[in-house]
């Protein structure tokens, strides 16, 4: 049994993280942590969330330091705002806890292009440079058992990576014709906090952040490749749907493309569909569902998660069950 | 033609009167207010709702005191806060203003239970007495012409009055059975604030405001009985569906049922189905659909509304049209 | 392990029974069924449902008779039409294989009463008085695991005995006053089938089945009293928000009722809340949540459950696990 | 006053030109039709839309041919199939009848394409030659009101032309990047019909048509350009949100682009916002939304309309008015 703990445990991502651990036959959820000044500080997450009623007693730790955690955790999830996990990520990596990081702040390799997508100078570069950023399907296996700190990526890069890499790995797409991915997210990407512009009556489809959403930087850099992404609200609460337009270099064929996403064959939480996926199909799991069609030398290509679960935190539990050796789908289903 | 001016403009209300007015042939919308410290004063009401661009484009004016509206309009819609109602009405009816006040303020004769209700007293009882509840297929047209203070019943009491008032008018209830109301309404009914509890993801249907609603002691007093009344969130933007359960006096037929209904025969806006209404059917409108069954001596009615159209703003407008004498259903279709 | 097959496999409460008997350590999942005549024959149950991909390969196969279960299950799920469940459970009982009837032809004792709900005369009656009516919480483990041929109760029946019971079998109510239950549910409550009705843009709140529902006389039989059933249809997937409306008889104190709802204390499945129950919390679960208030003598209880799940297919699991001895949970979280 | 009939008045098309002619000051609505077989023949409209009671009486006819219809009306909307449109409209235009489509019989020139995309031969190629497409803004009034057979646009191409026409009319775009369009749609954009795919707890976003739609060659058409155009289906009733992405040629200027979509600037009916626009704003109006972002030669334009509506019935009223010399928006709003 390994001891994990939750610090940002009252976001709708650490709601579902706690949901997870509670069925997971090989950890133990030791302590539940928000922010020091936090307006749920000492209520039990069952007070936030009754569907966790009868699942979880614990109480909300207010954290104050790294210490609060070291000793009771042999993993940690930060499910936190990005400059918290960047705060904290050192102390608990020295401490000798494997880090689990759902916030963007060991992501971006470049400092620059970090800082001019997160507000603020990144002061980790040796730490960032131990991170493995670790997408389910693609992590190197070696290389996440040799770190104690782990990026997890984002929602909507998640999305957009598990559509593209297959035709990137295989060099089939002619990059001259600029990507784009044009995706849409449930609410809950907005996280647990009061805004008109998540209120019930305000939300509807439109798009925001067109050219300035920080998980542009995110996907290229893992692609590769600079892509138009345009993320899109939708009127639903959990559940990303993204659309890719690509076009394909001249001779590349049906069964070349196939061959490409037959990678996932082996995955078991990407599931390759004959025609189109369905949001549906992926929402409250932690799969990820992927369909395509092509013409005259273009490809479009669907890809659907649960933003909170594959897009975050069951994506976070299949990368500590691969990090510990349990098996991949242990308490995510 | 008629000034009107519209004081919380900002709100759901609000918005709906102004799109209504600017398609009114009698009436001229000369201005909007907020309050004075809101953060959306100076702005053009089409940047909060961008359905009102090309349809409106006034500014929301901070208001300070009830000089800023006297001399320019001839009525006043009156949607904003309980407490800011009950402190303008006055000043603005001594200026000869007909105020039509889509709150609280002044929709309970008792002032204790006022009290109780709304937590804070009526100082201005004269008035109080002076006000004309205007329940639009009930309202006395004498009365109604003969004062300047109208005030206008909720949303959640419209519904159930027009369910019961066939059959309380005509005598056919046993009222010993105590009516029972469970109503469901659509976010909106909560206004446009940034809450946790109307934020997107938190919004299903739940039961609130038990035995504690302030709509319950104004449908006792304006019905003349006690009722259980019950509201519920429901997962929508507008709308309320109220389910009646009360008991038929001993002897009580059908037709007397039938006869008691067909009063809304020549009312425009009420329309009494066959079946069952569908809150589809009237959101959006400013119809009151009713329907009811009974067995067993029992009696079910069901009515259904926008709850910002007929349970606010519309049946506002329409009973403005009443008083001037303008066609009942001018703006409203 | 015990063998289990579903008959009616391609419905949405069948889809919900493959997916949790697909993670049950003590069951093994043989079969899958569908009408011989259905469209869906021969299809992997993954093609209808997406989202059991990767979770279940089965196909569909067409269901000629009895004859095609025996030696293929320990036990059954009947997920079928009211006919189908009445004309195949006597072969199935008889081969010795323990049925859980998900329909209505074995909830109702009395026959003509039957045959007025359903349409069609029982003619099982022997098989109907050894069937037990299986209320996860209140089931007489002797009689169930005396009997081969266990009836659940419908989704409605479900969430409204939950919320009476207590108040019932403490005798705290005043029967004079006529219980009513006002319920809502998602529009799966309805079947996967294609009509006018379930299509997405016709779909509001709307009150149906108004005195005329068949589990008005199941809810009658199994409390012991007559209540007034209000059955709604509400624009989300899965879900049933129920509220009642009793009087409490003279006496009766807070303390009663708190001392009646403890009854749930030991049981998993029911939350006894401290406010009242919000839909989205059983959502996806096998809960029921329960929330209660009273004042002047009367009490409004409120519960909810996911209707395909409490109110069907996590409830028929629930009690085969009490059946066969396991963990009640097994399978379900 | 003009005298009108609708051809296919129970589709939802056929609702929302109902309720607007109702209102129009200048028309009277004489004649409602449905196919000869229709379930719905004898019905009145408010049978079927519960929102139209009290607002229009007629019942639906049975049409048999042309002859039910000449004498009866100087313009009619066909809101039918589009063979229904195609075998229909020449005896229509004959007769002296003004026809507007909102089939797709008649906005594709080259007959093979639409062969290809709608199933069957066009066999009046004469007329297929006199008709103008007439989308709102772009229509040549002249050829308009020299016709009598009017082809309104998709909805679909008019979410996408919209976006569009100013940077290809301004000659802006480097088409040899293929601009993309990704639309979502509501669900009523399928009509009203009983399918499962329309069934409510089967519909969530996917993308369909792909690479198929025959939306997809009526925008290559009329904007002379090939485009991916990618459809999807959304969990909303009503309304397109569409999002292009374009090239740009070398050194267009944000100046350059803003005087492009100045082009709107006195057409009521499209709003240019400052940020991106929102479904919510145009749903249940006559509006078209439209805004815009671009970034290292690269354009996004995102635009949203009513499908309904601007999308079809209000779009078709809108030539109306101008067809005749009307007001443009008489009775859109």
């Amino acid at each position: 049994m390994k001891k994990v703990a939750i610090v940002g445990a009252s976001g709708y991502a650490g709601c579902q993280l706690v949901r997870m651990i509670s069925k997971h036959s090989n950890l133990e959820l030791t302590a539940l942590f928000v922010s020091e000044n936090s307006a749920d500080k000492g209520k039990k997450i069952s007070e936030l969330y009754g569907s966790l009623d009868g699942i979880c007693s614990l109480s909300l730790e207010p954290l104050s330091s790294a210490k609060d955690i070291i000793g009771r955790a042999d993993a940690v999830f930060l499910a936190t705002d990005h400059k918290v996990s960047h705060d904290l990520a050192p102390s608990l990596v020295e401490a000798g806890i494997a880090v689990f990081d759902l916030s963007g702040a060991f992501r971006i390799s470049d400092t620059s292009v970090f800082e001019s997508a997160y507000g603020f100078a990144h002061e980790h570069t040796d730490l960032l440079k131990k991170a493995v950023y670790a997408l389910g399907e693609y992590v190197n296996l070696d290389e996440l058992r040799n770190t104690r700190m782990i990026s997890l990526p984002g929602c909507y890069p998640t999305a957009s990576q598990l559509a593209l890499r297959p035709l990137i790995d295989n060099n089939l797409l002619d990059l001259n014709y600029r990507p784009s991915i044009n995706a849409i997210s449930g609410v809950s990407g907005a996280g647990r906090k009061a805004k008109l512009t998540n209120s019930f009556c305000e939300v509807s489809v439109n798009a925001y952040g067109v050219f300035t959403h920080r998980h542009q930087p995110e996907i290229a850099e893992h692609l590769g490749t600079e892509v138009i992404f345009t993320p899109h609200l939708g009127d639903f609460k959990q559940g990303i749907h993204a659309t890719v337009n690509a076009k394909l270099k001249d001779g590349v064929t049906k069964q070349m493309v196939d061959d490409a996403f037959a990678y996932y064959k082996n995955k078991p939480l990407v599931r390759v569909k004959d025609g189109m996926p369905k949001l549906q199909d992926v929402q409250y799991t932690p799969f990820c569902d992927i369909g395509y069609a092509m013409k005259d030398g273009y490809i479009v290509v669907c890809s659907c998660i649960d933003n909170l679960l594959k897009g975050a935190s069951a994506q976070a539990l299949q990368i500590l069950n691969l990090y510990y050796g349990f098996d991949e789908l242990e308490g995510l289903l």
